[in-house]
Protein backbone atom coordinates (compact mmCIF):
# COMPACT_ATOMS: atom_id res chain seq x y z
CA UNK A 1 0.00 0.00 0.00
CA UNK A 2 1.27 3.32 -0.80
CA UNK A 3 2.24 6.01 1.95
CA UNK A 4 -0.13 8.53 1.78
CA UNK A 5 0.85 10.34 4.71
CA UNK A 6 1.12 14.26 4.36
CA UNK A 7 3.91 16.14 3.97
CA UNK A 8 5.66 17.71 6.94
CA UNK A 9 6.27 21.82 6.44
CA UNK A 10 10.00 21.78 8.34
CA UNK A 11 10.08 25.64 7.33
CA UNK A 12 8.17 28.31 5.41
CA UNK A 13 9.59 31.35 4.04
CA UNK A 14 7.97 34.73 2.08
CA UNK A 15 9.63 35.36 -0.99
CA UNK A 16 6.56 37.86 -2.36
CA UNK A 17 4.00 39.66 -0.66
CA UNK A 18 1.36 41.45 -3.09
CA UNK A 19 -1.30 41.31 -0.69
CA UNK A 20 -4.09 41.48 -1.55
CA UNK A 21 -3.56 39.99 -4.32
CA UNK A 22 -0.90 37.03 -4.08
CA UNK A 23 1.63 35.39 -1.68
CA UNK A 24 4.38 33.61 -2.56
CA UNK A 25 6.23 31.35 -0.15
CA UNK A 26 8.72 28.44 -0.46
CA UNK A 27 8.23 25.61 1.93
CA UNK A 28 11.11 23.08 2.89
CA UNK A 29 9.16 19.72 3.43
CA UNK A 30 9.61 16.13 4.38
CA UNK A 31 8.47 13.41 2.15
CA UNK A 32 6.96 9.94 4.16
CA UNK A 33 10.18 8.20 3.24
CA UNK A 34 11.98 10.91 4.84
CA UNK A 35 13.53 12.37 1.45
CA UNK A 36 13.20 16.64 2.22
CA UNK A 37 12.32 18.75 -0.39
CA UNK A 38 13.78 21.98 -0.70
CA UNK A 39 11.79 25.51 -2.07
CA UNK A 40 8.58 24.02 -2.61
CA UNK A 41 6.18 26.65 -3.43
CA UNK A 42 3.28 28.01 -2.78
CA UNK A 43 0.71 30.25 -3.87
CA UNK A 44 -1.80 32.24 -1.68
CA UNK A 45 -4.73 34.55 -3.36
CA UNK A 46 -7.94 35.01 -1.03
CA UNK A 47 -9.57 33.14 -4.04
CA UNK A 48 -12.97 33.81 -6.55
CA UNK A 49 -16.05 33.18 -7.05
CA UNK A 50 -17.79 31.90 -10.15
CA UNK A 51 -21.37 32.30 -10.92
CA UNK A 52 -23.24 30.88 -13.64
CA UNK A 53 -26.54 32.24 -14.16
CA UNK A 54 -29.89 31.33 -16.09
CA UNK A 55 -32.70 33.60 -16.26
CA UNK A 56 -36.29 31.37 -16.72
CA UNK A 57 -36.34 31.79 -20.46
CA UNK A 58 -32.93 29.17 -20.29
CA UNK A 59 -30.25 32.13 -21.52
CA UNK A 60 -26.94 31.81 -19.43
CA UNK A 61 -25.52 34.79 -18.49
CA UNK A 62 -22.12 35.27 -19.50
CA UNK A 63 -19.05 38.53 -19.90
CA UNK A 64 -17.30 38.80 -22.55
CA UNK A 65 -14.00 41.63 -21.71
CA UNK A 66 -9.81 40.90 -22.22
CA UNK A 67 -8.05 38.62 -19.98
CA UNK A 68 -4.80 39.20 -19.63
CA UNK A 69 -4.29 35.43 -18.82
CA UNK A 70 -5.59 34.41 -22.15
CA UNK A 71 -3.84 36.79 -24.31
CA UNK A 72 -7.12 38.08 -25.48
CA UNK A 73 -10.81 38.73 -25.32
CA UNK A 74 -12.48 35.67 -23.83
CA UNK A 75 -16.40 34.88 -22.19
CA UNK A 76 -16.91 33.72 -19.27
CA UNK A 77 -19.24 33.13 -16.08
CA UNK A 78 -19.38 36.35 -13.81
CA UNK A 79 -16.65 36.29 -11.39
CA UNK A 80 -14.75 38.06 -8.87
CA UNK A 81 -12.25 37.94 -5.96
CA UNK A 82 -13.28 37.31 -2.61
CA UNK A 83 -12.82 40.10 -0.31
CA UNK A 84 -11.23 39.33 2.92
CA UNK A 85 -13.52 37.49 5.37
CA UNK A 86 -16.01 38.20 2.66
CA UNK A 87 -18.94 35.25 2.86
CA UNK A 88 -18.76 33.37 -0.61
CA UNK A 89 -22.40 33.35 -1.38
CA UNK A 90 -22.46 36.89 -0.31
CA UNK A 91 -19.67 37.91 -2.54
CA UNK A 92 -21.57 35.60 -5.23
CA UNK A 93 -24.61 38.03 -5.11
CA UNK A 94 -22.79 40.91 -4.80
CA UNK A 95 -20.76 40.30 -8.46
CA UNK A 96 -24.06 38.92 -9.97
CA UNK A 97 -25.51 42.13 -8.68
CA UNK A 98 -22.13 44.04 -10.39
CA UNK A 99 -21.71 42.50 -13.81
CA UNK A 100 -24.79 42.03 -14.77
CA UNK A 101 -27.67 43.90 -13.38
CA UNK A 102 -29.20 41.01 -11.58
CA UNK A 103 -30.60 39.28 -8.75
CA UNK A 104 -31.34 35.01 -8.14
CA UNK A 105 -34.77 33.59 -6.85
CA UNK A 106 -32.63 30.31 -6.48
CA UNK A 107 -28.69 30.26 -5.25
CA UNK A 108 -26.85 26.74 -5.80
CA UNK A 109 -23.56 25.76 -4.46
CA UNK A 110 -21.67 23.56 -6.80
CA UNK A 111 -18.32 23.44 -4.62
CA UNK A 112 -15.43 24.46 -3.54
CA UNK A 113 -11.61 23.45 -5.57
CA UNK A 114 -8.17 24.47 -5.09
CA UNK A 115 -6.68 26.44 -7.64
CA UNK A 116 -3.63 24.13 -8.05
CA UNK A 117 -3.07 20.60 -6.75
CA UNK A 118 0.56 21.23 -5.85
CA UNK A 119 0.84 25.06 -5.08
CA UNK A 120 -2.94 25.57 -3.84
CA UNK A 121 -3.04 29.10 -5.45
CA UNK A 122 -6.50 29.58 -3.32
CA UNK A 123 -9.88 28.18 -3.61
CA UNK A 124 -12.63 28.68 -6.70
CA UNK A 125 -16.21 28.73 -4.95
CA UNK A 126 -19.13 28.14 -7.88
CA UNK A 127 -22.12 28.38 -7.78
CA UNK A 128 -25.89 28.15 -9.78
CA UNK A 129 -27.95 31.20 -9.47
CA UNK A 130 -31.84 30.43 -11.31
CA UNK A 131 -34.65 32.57 -11.65
CA UNK A 132 -32.19 35.65 -12.45
CA UNK A 133 -33.95 39.24 -13.79
CA UNK A 134 -32.07 42.39 -14.67
CA UNK A 135 -32.87 45.05 -12.45
CA UNK A 136 -29.97 47.40 -12.85
CA UNK A 137 -27.56 48.35 -15.70
CA UNK A 138 -24.38 46.60 -14.60
CA UNK A 139 -21.25 48.39 -13.40
CA UNK A 140 -18.37 45.81 -12.66
CA UNK A 141 -15.91 48.11 -11.05
CA UNK A 142 -12.86 45.80 -12.85
CA UNK A 143 -9.98 46.92 -14.73
CA UNK A 144 -11.63 45.08 -17.32
CA UNK A 145 -14.15 46.63 -19.86
CA UNK A 146 -16.69 44.09 -20.31
CA UNK A 147 -20.16 43.08 -22.39
CA UNK A 148 -22.50 41.13 -21.19
CA UNK A 149 -23.58 38.06 -23.27
CA UNK A 150 -26.70 36.01 -22.68
CA UNK A 151 -26.89 32.84 -24.61
CA UNK A 152 -29.07 30.10 -24.95
CA UNK A 153 -28.35 27.41 -22.44
CA UNK A 154 -28.17 24.30 -25.76
CA UNK A 155 -25.84 27.27 -27.13
CA UNK A 156 -23.39 27.79 -24.72
CA UNK A 157 -23.48 24.10 -23.23
CA UNK A 158 -22.32 23.35 -26.76
CA UNK A 159 -19.56 25.61 -27.22
CA UNK A 160 -18.54 24.68 -23.53
CA UNK A 161 -17.87 20.73 -25.34
CA UNK A 162 -16.36 22.23 -28.09
CA UNK A 163 -13.89 24.34 -26.23
CA UNK A 164 -15.29 27.44 -26.35
CA UNK A 165 -14.35 28.49 -22.84
CA UNK A 166 -10.56 29.00 -22.43
CA UNK A 167 -10.18 29.38 -18.63
CA UNK A 168 -9.81 26.36 -16.31
CA UNK A 169 -12.22 27.95 -14.06
CA UNK A 170 -15.29 28.49 -16.30
CA UNK A 171 -14.88 25.24 -17.53
CA UNK A 172 -15.40 23.73 -14.27
CA UNK A 173 -18.03 25.83 -13.10
CA UNK A 174 -20.38 25.62 -16.30
CA UNK A 175 -19.67 21.69 -15.96
CA UNK A 176 -21.11 21.49 -12.73
CA UNK A 177 -24.04 23.74 -13.49
CA UNK A 178 -25.28 21.89 -16.80
CA UNK A 179 -25.60 18.92 -14.58
CA UNK A 180 -27.09 21.11 -12.23
CA UNK A 181 -29.62 22.67 -14.28
CA UNK A 182 -30.40 19.27 -15.57
CA UNK A 183 -31.75 17.77 -12.13
CA UNK A 184 -33.05 20.70 -10.56
CA UNK A 185 -34.38 22.36 -13.82
CA UNK A 186 -34.80 26.53 -14.51
CA UNK A 187 -38.05 27.19 -12.39
CA UNK B 1 -19.43 49.44 -26.37
CA UNK B 2 -17.33 48.64 -24.25
CA UNK B 3 -13.41 48.75 -25.36
CA UNK B 4 -12.32 45.31 -25.83
CA UNK B 5 -8.82 46.12 -26.90
CA UNK B 6 -5.65 44.24 -25.84
CA UNK B 7 -3.87 45.58 -22.82
CA UNK B 8 -0.64 47.26 -23.78
CA UNK B 9 2.47 45.94 -22.21
CA UNK B 10 5.29 48.44 -21.31
CA UNK B 11 7.41 46.51 -19.51
CA UNK B 12 8.08 43.03 -18.20
CA UNK B 13 10.76 42.17 -15.30
CA UNK B 14 11.49 38.52 -14.04
CA UNK B 15 10.77 38.68 -10.08
CA UNK B 16 11.46 35.19 -9.46
CA UNK B 17 13.27 32.30 -11.43
CA UNK B 18 11.98 28.16 -10.28
CA UNK B 19 12.48 26.85 -13.80
CA UNK B 20 11.48 24.26 -14.96
CA UNK B 21 8.55 24.57 -12.42
CA UNK B 22 7.77 28.25 -12.46
CA UNK B 23 8.84 31.69 -13.57
CA UNK B 24 6.96 34.46 -12.09
CA UNK B 25 7.20 38.47 -13.63
CA UNK B 26 5.79 41.68 -13.11
CA UNK B 27 4.49 43.65 -16.36
CA UNK B 28 3.75 47.07 -16.11
CA UNK B 29 0.28 47.57 -18.75
CA UNK B 30 -1.47 50.50 -20.61
CA UNK B 31 -4.90 50.08 -20.33
CA UNK B 32 -7.41 50.99 -23.05
CA UNK B 33 -8.27 54.13 -21.52
CA UNK B 34 -4.89 55.00 -20.81
CA UNK B 35 -4.75 54.18 -17.36
CA UNK B 36 -1.22 52.58 -16.40
CA UNK B 37 -0.98 49.64 -14.45
CA UNK B 38 2.40 48.88 -12.48
CA UNK B 39 3.56 45.16 -11.23
CA UNK B 40 0.42 43.08 -12.96
CA UNK B 41 1.90 39.99 -11.77
CA UNK B 42 2.13 36.95 -14.47
CA UNK B 43 3.11 33.38 -13.60
CA UNK B 44 4.44 31.21 -16.13
CA UNK B 45 4.47 27.29 -16.08
CA UNK B 46 4.97 24.86 -18.42
CA UNK B 47 1.06 23.48 -17.79
CA UNK B 48 0.02 19.83 -17.40
CA UNK B 49 -1.57 16.99 -19.08
CA UNK B 50 -4.65 15.48 -17.30
CA UNK B 51 -6.45 12.01 -18.87
CA UNK B 52 -9.66 10.77 -18.10
CA UNK B 53 -8.89 7.12 -18.59
CA UNK B 54 -11.69 4.19 -19.16
CA UNK B 55 -11.91 0.68 -19.49
CA UNK B 56 -14.54 -1.22 -21.55
CA UNK B 57 -16.50 -2.03 -18.85
CA UNK B 58 -17.23 1.46 -17.75
CA UNK B 59 -14.34 2.38 -14.80
CA UNK B 60 -12.33 5.36 -14.85
CA UNK B 61 -9.14 5.22 -13.59
CA UNK B 62 -7.87 7.89 -11.00
CA UNK B 63 -5.26 7.89 -8.63
CA UNK B 64 -5.54 9.05 -4.76
CA UNK B 65 -2.49 10.54 -3.37
CA UNK B 66 -1.79 13.25 -0.40
CA UNK B 67 -1.77 16.77 -2.19
CA UNK B 68 0.43 19.65 -0.84
CA UNK B 69 -2.26 22.09 -2.83
CA UNK B 70 -5.49 20.55 -1.21
CA UNK B 71 -3.67 20.19 2.12
CA UNK B 72 -4.60 16.51 2.46
CA UNK B 73 -5.39 13.58 0.19
CA UNK B 74 -7.54 13.90 -2.92
CA UNK B 75 -8.32 11.86 -5.73
CA UNK B 76 -7.90 12.92 -9.36
CA UNK B 77 -7.52 12.03 -13.00
CA UNK B 78 -4.02 10.98 -14.13
CA UNK B 79 -1.83 14.06 -14.67
CA UNK B 80 1.14 15.41 -15.35
CA UNK B 81 3.50 18.58 -15.74
CA UNK B 82 4.27 18.68 -19.49
CA UNK B 83 8.10 18.71 -20.46
CA UNK B 84 10.01 21.16 -22.31
CA UNK B 85 8.81 21.17 -26.03
CA UNK B 86 7.00 17.40 -25.45
CA UNK B 87 4.05 17.16 -27.30
CA UNK B 88 0.24 17.09 -25.18
CA UNK B 89 -1.02 13.64 -26.66
CA UNK B 90 2.43 12.16 -26.42
CA UNK B 91 2.69 13.53 -22.75
CA UNK B 92 -0.74 12.19 -21.81
CA UNK B 93 -0.05 8.77 -23.29
CA UNK B 94 3.03 8.21 -21.45
CA UNK B 95 1.33 9.71 -17.88
CA UNK B 96 -1.52 7.20 -18.06
CA UNK B 97 1.33 4.57 -19.02
CA UNK B 98 3.36 5.57 -16.06
CA UNK B 99 0.45 6.42 -13.59
CA UNK B 100 -1.92 3.65 -14.41
CA UNK B 101 0.27 1.10 -16.86
CA UNK B 102 -2.69 1.53 -19.19
CA UNK B 103 -2.38 1.66 -23.05
CA UNK B 104 -5.89 3.33 -24.83
CA UNK B 105 -7.62 2.79 -27.95
CA UNK B 106 -8.88 6.03 -28.93
CA UNK B 107 -7.58 9.62 -27.39
CA UNK B 108 -10.06 12.31 -27.93
CA UNK B 109 -8.94 15.93 -27.10
CA UNK B 110 -11.08 17.65 -24.60
CA UNK B 111 -9.83 21.00 -25.07
CA UNK B 112 -6.73 23.43 -23.42
CA UNK B 113 -7.48 26.02 -21.26
CA UNK B 114 -5.33 28.57 -19.19
CA UNK B 115 -4.85 27.83 -15.29
CA UNK B 116 -5.19 31.83 -14.40
CA UNK B 117 -7.52 34.17 -16.33
CA UNK B 118 -5.39 36.88 -14.74
CA UNK B 119 -2.24 35.40 -14.52
CA UNK B 120 -1.33 33.18 -17.00
CA UNK B 121 -0.35 30.09 -15.13
CA UNK B 122 0.38 27.51 -17.95
CA UNK B 123 -2.36 25.77 -20.00
CA UNK B 124 -3.65 22.33 -19.38
CA UNK B 125 -4.69 19.95 -21.69
CA UNK B 126 -7.54 17.56 -21.20
CA UNK B 127 -7.91 14.13 -22.68
CA UNK B 128 -10.50 11.36 -22.94
CA UNK B 129 -8.72 8.13 -22.98
CA UNK B 130 -11.34 5.49 -23.82
CA UNK B 131 -10.71 1.55 -24.14
CA UNK B 132 -8.05 1.17 -21.69
CA UNK B 133 -6.27 -1.75 -21.03
CA UNK B 134 -3.64 -2.29 -18.27
CA UNK B 135 -0.60 -3.68 -19.58
CA UNK B 136 2.13 -3.37 -16.77
CA UNK B 137 2.66 -2.10 -13.19
CA UNK B 138 2.17 1.26 -12.22
CA UNK B 139 4.89 3.60 -11.55
CA UNK B 140 4.73 7.23 -11.70
CA UNK B 141 8.25 8.76 -10.41
CA UNK B 142 6.05 11.89 -8.57
CA UNK B 143 7.49 12.90 -4.96
CA UNK B 144 3.66 11.77 -4.09
CA UNK B 145 3.07 8.04 -3.43
CA UNK B 146 -0.17 7.14 -5.17
CA UNK B 147 -2.97 4.74 -5.05
CA UNK B 148 -4.92 3.82 -8.37
CA UNK B 149 -8.42 3.29 -8.10
CA UNK B 150 -10.80 2.47 -10.58
CA UNK B 151 -14.02 3.90 -9.99
CA UNK B 152 -17.54 2.79 -11.93
CA UNK B 153 -18.40 5.29 -14.29
CA UNK B 154 -21.85 6.63 -12.40
CA UNK B 155 -19.96 6.50 -9.20
CA UNK B 156 -17.42 8.78 -10.44
CA UNK B 157 -19.66 11.10 -12.20
CA UNK B 158 -22.34 11.24 -9.01
CA UNK B 159 -18.96 11.81 -6.72
CA UNK B 160 -18.05 14.48 -9.06
CA UNK B 161 -21.40 16.62 -9.35
CA UNK B 162 -21.81 16.29 -5.19
CA UNK B 163 -18.00 18.05 -5.05
CA UNK B 164 -15.93 14.72 -4.34
CA UNK B 165 -13.12 16.24 -6.16
CA UNK B 166 -11.07 19.16 -5.13
CA UNK B 167 -8.70 20.38 -7.57
CA UNK B 168 -10.42 22.71 -10.29
CA UNK B 169 -8.52 20.87 -13.51
CA UNK B 170 -10.11 17.64 -12.32
CA UNK B 171 -13.74 18.81 -12.12
CA UNK B 172 -12.91 20.68 -15.50
CA UNK B 173 -11.80 17.13 -17.02
CA UNK B 174 -14.42 15.35 -15.91
CA UNK B 175 -16.99 17.52 -17.03
CA UNK B 176 -15.81 17.27 -20.22
CA UNK B 177 -15.36 13.78 -20.29
CA UNK B 178 -18.64 12.80 -19.24
CA UNK B 179 -20.06 14.83 -21.56
CA UNK B 180 -17.76 13.06 -24.32
CA UNK B 181 -18.34 9.68 -23.18
CA UNK B 182 -22.42 10.51 -23.36
CA UNK B 183 -21.63 11.14 -26.92
CA UNK B 184 -19.09 8.80 -28.34
CA UNK B 185 -19.63 5.19 -26.13
CA UNK B 186 -16.70 3.71 -24.09
CA UNK B 187 -16.53 1.60 -27.23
Amino acid sequence: MPDLTPWETLKRTLLLDRSPWMRIFEDDVRLPDGRVIEGYLRLETSGYVMIVPVRPDAHIGLVRSYKRGVDGVDIQPPAGILEQGEDPLEAAKRELKEELGCVATTWYELGEVVLSGNYFAGYAHFFLATGCREIAEPDSGDLEEQEVVWLPLEEARRSWSEGGFRQVGAVAALGLAFQKIDKVGLE
